[in-house]
Formats: C-alpha cells, sequence, structure tokens
C-alpha cells in the first residue's frame, strides 16, 4: 500500500472521468486467487438447472400484467448478448407510486436521464469552455484591483502610486502560474488539477492539503460570488434587501438545477453573460485609454487623503496580497480538462493561455487607467463604478456594464460547480472521499457532489447573512495554498524527470511557487484575525478527515480481498464467516416463533423447503404461555423441533439474540440462518401499531458472526 | 367478527392483568385448522437431525468465551421442563456496549426487573389503596368550592346563600354516583371502569367515547394538578416563576420515574402526604365548626359584593357544573381494581366507600364553613387559604394545611398515572390501541402507557404554558362524559338481567346518569368558548382513530387466521405466497453481485450450500464493464450461472428489482430468495461512507409478493 504505487497508478488512470469507477476492476493477485478459489468449489454448474429462464427473452411464455398494474417488467429488458440483459429508461422508476412521481418530477426539472453512452459528447468546444471556466478568473478584476488600492490608501494618496510596480508584480506572478499550469496540462496529459499534481511529486499529504485548500476555496466561490452578485441586485433595488439571505439561497438552488441538467447545457446558459461582461470592460479601456490619449496621458492628481498608516513593508504585503484575489480561478482549466473535446490537453492548454492573457489585459489595463484617470477607492461605490462613470459620462454602456459585472459575478459561481464535485471524483476514486461521489447521477452530472457544493455553499451563505465583506478574508488562502503546493510539485517533477529543457521550467515552476507561497503566508498572516484562521484550522481538520476515510477503505479492501486459499483447517473447528466454499458451508436454520398463523407458518414451511436441519424457538413471558404453545405445537404436529425459552422479565430480543450466541458458542463453525417473517404494511400510519420485531431483531443480531438473516415477506390480500 | 361476541369474550377475561395478553391463545377455529394443516406437511422430523444440542446444557462440551468477551452466553439461560429454557437476568442486556451501558443506568434508576412471577404481589393494601387513588378526588375539594362560589358571587353576595342548596344536591350526585360505582364493582367482579361498562352495555362506541373522555381527563389532571402545584411553589418562591415550564415538566419526569419503579413504590411514596393533608383539613373543620359552636352558629356576613350579572338559571347550573369538578377522580378506584390486595372487588368497594364519606365530609364541610364565616372568593388569595387564615390566627397549622394543600395537587397526577397506562391495556386487548401497551415493562409496569401520559401531559403543560384558568374549563367534560356512560350502562345492565331488586338499582343508576349528564350538557355549553370545545372536537377524532386501529388489527387478524387447507390447485400456477407447505414451496436463488471480492464469494457459497437453483446477477454500468466482468466470472470457473444487466443510466436498485419482478411474473410460483451480503460496519460515522445497497434493496424489494431477501453478513476482522 506504498504512496507512490497508488500514486502512479492514479496517475495512469487520469483524469478520465467514467461511471465504471464505481466498480474497479480486480488486481492481478485478486485475478489470480479468484482462480484457486473457484478450482476448489465442489461441481461445475448445471447449465439447465435453473426454473425460469434468466434472459425473459426466449421463454415462450406471454407476459401477463403484474398485480400491481404497472408496467409489464418485461418489457423493460432488451435482450443484448448471451446472458446480457440491457434496462431501459422505465426499469429505473423506483417500484412504489411516490417514487415514481418524485422521479418523473425531476426528470420534468433536469431532463430525461442521459445513458453512459453519451458521456463522451458532453464535453465543450473551446468557445464555450472558455466562458464556463473563466468567469471566476475574469469576474476577480471587478474587485482585485479595488482590494489592493484599498489596502494602499491606508498611508495616504502618495502611496496609490505604488499601484504601478505592484501590478505589474502581480503580472509577472499571474504569468508565472500561468506558464505552470501550461506546463502540468501536458505533463498530466489526462489533465491534472493541483490535488493530482502535488499529491504525485510531494506525496499523499500535501496533495490532501491542496485538495482541502481548492475544497474550501470552491465553497467560498460560490458563497462570495453569489453574495457579491445578491448585494449587487439589492443596490440597484433597495426593496429586496431584507430577502438577502433567501434571495442567494434561491440563486444557489437554480445553480444546482443547472448544474444537474448536466455540463454542457449549464456551459450554454453561461456563456453570453461572460462575453457580454468582457466586451463591456474592453470597450471601457479603449474609451478610456483614447481619452487618456486625448491628453497626452497626463495622469489626474487623486484628490487629497490623509494616511491612517505609515508606508511600511508589512502594509505592501497586504496590498499585494489583496490584489492576487484576482487570480482565484486560475487552476479551473487544469481540474477540467477531461471536460474538453479532443484532443482534450491541447484544446485546454489553448483555453488556458487565452484566459492568462485576458485576465492580464483587463488587470493591467484596469489599474493603469484608474491611475491615469486618478481615482481612489471610497466607500459607497466601487473603482469600477467609478471608472464606468468617468468614462462613459452618457449613454447605456454604463449600465451595461454594472448589469454584466453583477450577473458574471453570479455566474462566477458556476466554474466551482464544475470542479468541485470532479475533484471529489479524483479523491473518491483514491479513497479518500465517500464512494458515493463516483457516482454519476441520471443527466451524468456527478449530483451528490453538486448538492454537496451547494449544502455547504448555502450554509456558509446563511451562516455569513450574505455580507461579503466578513467573507473575503477567508478566500485566498485555501487557493493559495494549492498554487504553491503544485508549483512545488512541478520544481519536484523536473527534477525528477529531466526531459528538454528542464532547467528552464523548473526555474518557471520555482518562481512560481516562491511567489505564490509569499501571497499564501501574507494572506494567512496580515487576515489571520480577520477570518483567515478558519481556513488555517479547516485544512489540517479536513486533511485529517481524508486520511481517516482512506483508511477505512483501506482496511475494508484488505479484509475483502481474495486470497489463494488456505489449506483447510484440520476438524470442524473452523469458523463460520471464514468459509467460501459452498461445501464447507453447515446449516443450521432457526426460526422464531411467537404465534402459530399465516405468516408463521409460511416461515416455517419455507425453512423445512430448504431441506437443512431445522429448529424453531419460541419465547414465552411466563411459563403458563410456554405450556400452552407447546400444546398448540403438539396439535399441529410436531413437524420441526421446538425450542420454548421462558422469558421471565418479558424481554424477546435480547434473549434470543442471547440464544443464538449460545449456540454459537457451542459450535462455532455453524452457519446459523434466522427466518423471520415479515407481514409487509401498507400504509406508514400503520407502523406504530406494530413492534417491528424483525427489525429490532435484525439490528441486534449484527454484531454475531455466522448468522445470517431471512426475511420472508407476507403481504396482505387487501 | 360482531361487537357483541368480542364484548361477551373481553367481560369474560375480566381485568386481569397479565404478561400474556401480548400472545392469546388461538380461538377454536383456528385450533382446528392448525391439526389439518399439520396433517399435510410432508414428513415428521428426524429428531436427531440437528447439528447442535438446543438446550445447551447437555453437550458436555465446555462453554468457550465469546469474541466479544462478555458473560459467556450459554450461562445465561437454565434448562427448564424438556425442550425449554428459562432466561435468567443477564440475558436481558443488549449486546451493544452502548445498549448495555443504558440498560444499566435505566436499572440503576427504577429497580432491578421483576420477573413475570410477581405479578400477583404487586398489588395495594387499601391503607396504601386509598391514598394512592384519592389524592386525585380529594385534592378536588382544593379548589372545587372555590369554583362553585366564583360563578355564584358574579349575581351579587345575595346569590351566595345558593351555595348550600347546590351543594346538597352536588352531595346528592356524589352519593348517587359513587353507589353506581359501588354496584359497579361486584356487577363486573374482575373490575370495570366506564369505559367497559359502557362498551359492555351501551355498545362499542359509547364505550370507546367514554373511553376517549377519560383518556383526555387523566392527561388533563396531570397538567392541572401539575400547574397548581407549581403554582403554589412559584407563589411561595416567586424567585421559580420564571421556570414554571422547566419545573413543571421535571416534576412530570419525577412521576414518570416514580411509576416506571412499579406501583407498589410509588404508592409508598404517596401515602404520607395524602393522610397530612385530610388530617390538616379535618383539623380545620374541627376548630372551625368548634369556633362556630362559641358563636351560638351565627352566619358573619359576607362583605357587599355588586352583582354582575343577573341570577338567573343558566348562572345557577354553570356554578352547578363548576362546583362539580370536585368529583374529578371518583372513578379511579372502579378502573384500578385489580391492583387490590385479593379478594379485590370486595376491597375495592370498600376502598370506593371510604372515599366517598371522606369526599362528602371534606366538601361539605367546607362549603358550610365558609358560609357560615362570610368568606368571598377574591383573586390573590384561594378561599381554603382565607379559611385557615381566619382559623388558625397563629401556629404553625396554617403553614402546614398550605403544604398539604400544595403537595397532594402535584400527586393528585399520579392517579392518572396509575389509570391511563391500565386503560390502554385493556383498549389495546381489543384491539382498540396499539398492541405495544399490552407489553409490561421490566418493572411490571405499563412502560409505553407511562411514557405516553407523560408527553401527553408534558405536551399539554408546555403549549399552556403551566397556565391553571386557561386549563380548567377543558377539565370536567371529558370526566362527566364517562360518568354518564358508564351510569346509563348500568340502567341497560339492570334491564337486562333484573337480578334481586333490580328496580332500585336501576333507578339509583338512572337518577347519578341523569344528574352527570346535566353537568355533562352545562360544561360543555356554558364553557364551550372557554376551552371545552377542544374536548366536543377531539373525543369524536379519537373515537374515530380507535375505531381505524381496530380495523387494520381485525383486518390483519382475518389475512393471518389460519383456514383448513384448500384443494391443491391445478398445475403450477399457484402463488408464491399462497403455499404454506414445504413440499409446495419452488426456489429461486438469486445473488446480487457487484464486485468479486470475500464478500460476495460468500454469498455465494452459502446460495450455492442451499442446494437450490441459484442465478447470479450483475448490474454494469457500462457494456465495457459487463464484459470485464464477465470474463473474470469465467476467470473464477464459471460455477453459477451469470445473467449481466446493463443498466446505461446508472442506477443499481430499480433495475434489479424490476429485473426480480419479470423474473417472478414469468413464474409467479416461485420463491425468489435473494441474497444480498452486508459488511457489518463497527462504527456508525462509516456508514455514510457506503451507499447501503443491502437496505435500498431490502426496501425495493418489500412490495414484491414471494420475493423473500437473505443478509449474509461480513464482520471486518479488526
Amino acid at each position: 500500500m506504498g504512496a507512490e504505487g497508488e500514486r502512479d497508478d492514479a496517475a495512469g488512470r487520469g483524469t478520465i472521468v467514467t461511471p465504471s469507477a464505481e466498480l474497479p476492476p480486480l488486481g492481478p493477485e485478486e485475478r489470480a486467487a479468484l482462480g484457486r478459489i473457484g478450482e476448489r468449489w465442489r461441481e461445475p454448474r448445471d447449465p439447465d438447472e435453473l426454473p425460469v429462464d434468466p434472459t425473459l427473452g426466449r421463454s415462450g411464455r406471454p407476459p401477463r400484467p403484474t398485480r400491481f398494474g404497472r408496467l409489464v417488467p418485461i418489457e423493460m429488458f432488451n435482450v443484448g448478448e448471451p446472458d446480457e440483459l440491457v434496462a431501459t429508461e422505465p426499469a429505473h422508476l423506483p417500484g412504489s407510486q411516490t417514487g415514481r412521481l418524485l422521479t418523473r418530477a425531476r426528470r420534468t426539472l433536469f431532463g430525461p436521464p442521459l445513458s453512459s453512452a453519451s458521456v463522451l459528447y458532453e464535453r465543450m468546444r473551446k468557445l464555450v469552455a472558455l466562458p464556463v471556466l473563466s468567469s471566476d478568473l475574469l469576474s476577480s478584476v471587478a474587485y482585485g484591483p479595488e482590494a489592493m488600492l484599498s489596502v494602499l490608501v491606508l498611508a495616504g494618496t502618495g502611496a496609490l502610486g505604488l499601484s504601478l510596480p505592484l501590478a505589474a508584480l502581480l503580472v509577472v506572478l499571474m504569468v508565472a502560474v500561468g506558464l505552470s499550469y501550461r506546463q502540468t496540462i501536458p505533463a498530466y496529459p489526462h489533465g491534472a488539477g493541483s490535488y493530482i499534481v502535488a499529491g504525485d511529486n510531494l506525496g499523499r499529504i500535501p496533495g490532501l492539503a491542496a485538495a482541502a485548500g481548492l475544497m474550501l476555496d470552491y465553497v467560498l466561490t460560490v458563497s462570495v460570488s453569489v453574495a457579491a452578485g445578491v448585494h449587487a441586485v439589492t443596490s440597484a433595488l433597495p426593496g429586496l434587501a431584507p430577502v438577502t439571505v433567501p434571495l442567494g439561497v434561491l440563486v444557489i438552488a437554480v445553480l444546482l438545477a443547472g448544474n444537474l441538467r448536466g455540463v454542457r447545457t449549464a456551459g450554454n446558459l453561461f456563456v453570453l453573460p461572460t462575453y457580454a461582461f468582457l466586451v463591456a470592460v474592453l470597450a471601457l479601456l479603449v474609451v478610456g485609454y483614447a481619452r487618456a490619449a486625448g491628453r497626452g496621458f497626463a495622469p489626474v492628481s487623486p484628490p487629497p487623503v490623509p494616511a491612517a498608516e505609515g508606508l511600511g513593508l508589512l502594509l505592501v504585503l497586504r496590498a499585494f496580497s489583496s490584489g492576487a484575489v484576482s487570480m482565484t480561478g486560475i487552476e479551473a482549466v487544469s481540474n477540467a480538462v477531461p471536460a474538453f473535446r479532443p484532443t482534450e490537453w491541447r484544446n485546454a492548454r489553448t483555453t488556458l493561455g487565452w484566459m492568462v492573457a485576458m485576465l492580464v489585459a483587463l488587470f493591467a489595463g484596469l489599474v493603469g487607467l484608474i491611475h491615469l484617470d486618478g481615482l481612489v477607492p471610497r466607500p459607497g461605490e466601487t473603482v469600477l463604478s467609478q471608472l464606468g462613470r468617468e468614462t462613459f459620462p452618457t449613454g447605456p454602456w454604463y449600465a451595461f456594464l454594472q448589469a454584466t459585472t453583477a450577473l458574471i459575478l453570479l455566474l462566477a459561481a458556476n466554474t466551482a460547480f464544475n470542479d468541485f464535485p470532479r475533484l471529489l471524483f479524483f479523491m473518491a476514486r483514491d479513497g479518500h472521499a465517500p464512494r458515493r461521489f463516483l457516482h454519476m447521477g441520471d443527466r451524468l452530472a456527478f449530483s451528490n457532489g453538486l448538492v454537496a457544493l451547494s449544502l455547504a455553499a448555502g450554509l456558509v451563505f446563511v451562516v455569513f447573512r450574505g455580507n461579503t465583506t466578513s467573507l473575503i478574508p477567508l478566500y485566498a488562502v485555501g487557493v493559495f495554498l494549492a498554487f504553491t503546493l503544485s508549483q512545488s510539485g512541478m520544481v519536484v517533477h523536473w527534477r525528477r524527470h529531466r526531459g528538454p529543457g528542464w532547467h528552464r521550467r523548473l526555474a518557471l515552476n520555482a518562481v512560481g511557487a516562491a511567489l505564490s507561497g509569499l501571497v499564501l503566508v501574507t494572506a494567512a498572516v496580515a487576515k489571520f484575525s480577520e477570518g483567515a484562521w478558519v481556513v488555517v484550522v479547516a485544512v489540517p481538520l479536513l486533511v485529517l478527515l481524508f486520511r481517516r476515510i482512506h483508511r477505512h477503505y483501506a482496511t475494508l479492501h484488505q479484509a475483502l480481498a481474495l486470497h489463494p486459499p488456505a489449506p483447510a483447517p484440520p476438524g470442524p473447528a473452523g469458523s463460520a464467516e471464514g468459509e467460501e466454499l459452498p461445501q464447507e458451508v453447515r446449516h443450521l436454520v432457526v426460526v422464531p416463533v411467537a404465534r402459530l398463523n399465516r405468516a408463521s407458518l409460511r416461515a416455517l414451511a419455507y425453512a423445512a423447503s430448504l431441506g437443512q436441519p431445522t429448529l424453531a424457538v419460541h419465547i414465552a413471558p411466563e411459563e403458563a404461555e410456554a405450556d400452552r404453545f407447546r400444546e398448540q405445537w403438539q396439535a399441529w404436529g410436531d413437524h420441526l423441533r421446538l425450542e420454548t425459552i421462558v422469558s421471565p422479565y418479558r424481554a424477546v430480543i435480547g434473549p434470543l439474540a442471547h440464544y443464538l450466541e449460545a449456540l454459537h458458542t457451542t459450535r462455532p463453525e455453524l452457519t446459523l440462518t434466522v427466518i423471520v417473517p415479515e407481514v409487509v404494511l401498507r400504509r406508514r400510519w400503520h407502523r406504530p401499531l406494530h413492534s417491528r420485531v424483525e427489525q429490532r431483531l435484525r439490528a441486534a443480531l449484527r454484531a454475531l458472526p455466522g448468522v445470517v438473516v431471512t426475511s420472508v415477506p407476507v403481504h396482505l390480500a387487501e
């Protein structure tokens, strides 16, 4: 179970998303053991022994309608290859009426189910992928420059001039991180996010730390973007302010519904607003620089602002790390490579290039224009809005800019809906997250991951009452942790593989890692008390949780793994659960009987029909009742051995469970099959009228080794 | 299923409380059918076929310690008669560690379990029964006279003189009702409450209406008494007023705990306060009348109070019905007859006589003394307190009177704890209440009934915030409904049976019924809008609920009843669940296999070892996975027939359930046994890590006829 071996395996499997991931193939050792176990099975099967044709199609009997008046179930299956049936869509409807209604409602909302065969077609063209994956990144420029200026202005108007060199540094960082991910994508040709790159090169714990950081970042992306978007709406329509929290929850629910419908549909929904925002900001830059050119690029003097703090290194670093939130979302492409059309890595790399270029253009352009126009951040109006008002004094362009800004903020959350479930899929495949995140829903989306993200983001949103300001400080730590680990991982990668030009590549990644690490440390320290501590505490806890989940799955896997059969133990003293061959199973069938009625007689008949040694047990609350029951048993004909247990303290489950354990202690190699009749109640309100002995007995017997519980259902005619 | 026939049966069984009531004997027809079914079983049993000695004791093998390190379970059972074991007390401890801890805690709180054999000894001596059963009745005099005077005074001081004739009328009513119940007790020598008497003579619906009225009354008795008692405490210690609700809930919990310990212990707890209250009030009367004799029994003129209403018939009737709340609790004895020591009915009748005599003496004495002292009800101080202050101007007697009054009000609630579960027991025995109320707990108390009463009373208490005034109007309607129905029932009884002196007895009961009915109508009409409407609405709803519960049990009983076997249907076209003989059961064993591992191989081995036709089914999310699995199956040796179902929409449960239904449709006479491996998880937090296919499959298959589900547990070694 070496970490490296598993990693390599994971890298080999890459990030291909397939429904078969839920049922991974056997390893070579287990394969071999399987054959040797099979050799020891007693007898080859008799192909004609079945009383019914399992392929349903060739029996020649006309199918009859079922008593439930549903679709004739035989028609739900098509005969495929030999010994294979293919379930049609109606076969997926649940059996109960309520369940069918719910499923129909869900399908109306989210569309008809998509076959596993369609998984390849749900890929994105580059022109679709770009808006879907970049809305998070590009929307950050709406608040990134302002976040940086807000820190600088604390040192007075004079310090604002520092924005240009800091922006240049950030552009270097953006380019470095962008180039690093560009290098990563072909190095991991099936696509790779920080989780896989860090885990692959630095080890399991850094990989999990990167994953934890990214997961927190995705949750916060949704919360922050929705909070900012809703705030933009409530600023325009103050009447909606009291319903901020329900409105945000509604937006998250709509995002969830859109994504549950499937990747392509969700992508289409988001193409237009992203491009519209791009057009609006580019128009702003063109017109703005044209106006500046008109006055010979002479900067306007900003209004004087008194200094609140001295201009120290820490302040500059805080400004730098605040400006760096413009970069959140840059990793989106590398996690989503498999969602691209083939050749996936090439399309992904191209898309990443475009995205970084756009980010640099918008970010640098905006910072420069703000400097030329001498704008200062002030409460009540965003810098972007000031810039819009300055540049477009009249006409609809200002309104267009503000509307697309609000819209892209809301849609930025969608990036997280693409990446979060995919990250969970990779983690679940490695056993670091619950296996249910491997399951692809009706619409080939990872429904469980989408729901988990929506619940977490909704909870954060409600807890923080949709307040952007208090959410922002938590935001950058997680993502820069992932950046740092991923790029450090690439440094190790180049040292190990030493391909052509590895020195240059290593240097590039090292610069990126160092800069990211600097931002990470600055953000964590400078914003610790403002909320970053939550992330600093949560990441190790999440890593611990992932480790424990992994340990559980590993234990389980080892316990259930196939081993070559050991030589049979001498004598009959084996344990009932150790045996895996039919001829080794020794049966004792036990039927608890409370009263003699149709249900219990049916259970007794079922037990006797198995042809194994059978024992009936009756638990009596009093000696007198025991005598009465034995007398009835005699009247019936005493067909099976009956043991009566008087339970003077009137409990039923406890004595029965202990009696079975006592039998098991006497002969540990016996497999006890407990056969319990279960009256199936049609209506839910009838349940409290019954003591549900069957369920309680099942719970009590769970812990006993070698005890098999069989429920014989009795359905009431009416 | 005639109502009369069932009634007679119930009357014959009387009100004997026995743990065996949970397992009633078979009727004669079912007995006969049982024998005829038994004749058709294929073969007599082989007495030596069992691989283990079911009596545990004679095997000769030394018992080994179990792997769970618990008590060796063999020692938990004593060998009784042939084929009988007697469970010892440790056998009742649950298997899980948490369960054992909880049970131990419960036993520390409520005492060790009592054997069914002790049921006879938990009876009450008369001197214990009197305080236990009379606290409700006697405590009523603390507020009954005042309730009557409060209505009269609305017509001015002059109307207060009417209290003497009204009190005389109430005394007549008390004596009439008392005599009626005295007559009832020997007429139903096993003891009988209003439910049984009304049901027996007037029919099922009146019986259930009486039961509903009594149940509401018991719940309200607890709530009102606790509210009044807590109010007395918070009046003395105003600092406790904000915690009225938690304090009341605590008192109810203490009452519940005391009663869960068992009847006798609870009785002992309550002997002293009741007798102390009796002493206090008797002393008050003696001293008061002595003082009045000192002035020649000349009444003091009451202070003038202006009239708020005219003195009409309705006012007098309202005063009468308000005074009648003094009688609540008079029926306690007749419901509790079986709790007396033998000869039960004679002791009960004697106790009832004492109780009524004491009630009359206290009630009449107090009304007379209040009149002589010219006291007027006023807010802020109860009339009883005024009387005490007047009579005992100095010394500790006044404090003693107030303390015992507060205490007996709290303890009056205890009467309901005796009668409510007993009433539910009788109703459950007739199938009108959930059968779980037949079960006697560890301590031979009807734990379920006690808990139900506590929950209902606690809920009422919390909803009304412990406010006595708003609870009182709901109070009398239920109990006078029961009185009226019970005494009308006795009228019918005498007309039917015409024993010696039946004319006199009939007349006595008729007077009682008429007076009770008058109070009932007056209370319901006059207090309708003050809260009595709740009871007027709730009684029919409860009757409806009881009827529906009864219908469910009757349907179930009929469906499960044994019938003589019908001639075998021609051909193999029977239904799988119709067959009750082993030789008629046709098996097909189906094993769903997701992956080949130790768990599924063990399920396959178990299935094959049954020696019945076996089919393995694999659900694949994709065609490719199906091929891969089939290839592994071949590698194993293809020992069993495998059918693969490709589920292109990735659901597992739906297609599997529909496939089994399809198999069943093809051959309805087959019994399908679905064998599912179940990995038993030790820790609760591991559960979300697994998809619990076994449980979901079980739920989906419940509705299918003839499908038996078998769980083969796999326990992890670590």
